[in-house]
């Protein structure tokens, strides 16, 4: 029902979780670089910490801070710095 | 470094990360209800969804929804209620 996730060799784990047919996960990254690949297009919101995020064909990094939010493409991807440990919701987007 | 903790038969999953020396965690709930005690005192932010809260010694139960918060004393307890999967954040106080 709750599932954990873990990428990067454990430097990335999220909890997947549904509402009303709609899936989110909230996870926390440690400091790092990280390169996701999109299925759905989603949401990403910060909860605590800062992203600094550039999206596939984007030409900026962009840094979103605390209750922050950035949407990202389906069948696409972005890079992520990250400096320190820092929690976020992902929402997928139907 | 980023520590996953399961509780009640997995319906509850965080994940603790460190940010300056200061403890949070994220997690989410699924729907049920639930007694935690504390140990430090800590703030709750819901992230999604919402909780119901009886603090220890509080005669009124109380609803947070997103982005509402509730502090709980240390060393101290509350119950919860949670109608569907509620995703939270949990700094921990000092």
């Amino acid at each position: 029902m709750l599932k954990v996730n873990e990428y990067f060799d454990g430097n990335v784990k999220s909890i997947g979780f549904e509402q009303n047919g709609e899936q989110s996960t909230v996870g926390v990254m440690a400091a790092g670089e990280y390169l996701f690949n999109t299925g759905a297009p989603e949401r990403m919101t910060v909860i605590k910490g800062s992203l600094t995020i550039l999206l596939a064909g984007a030409s900026d990094w962009q840094t979103y801070g605390q209750g922050e939010a950035f949407e990202v493409p389906g069948h696409s991807s972005f890079s992520l710095k990250v400096s320190t440990p820092s929690a976020y919701l992902c929402e997928f987007l139907n």
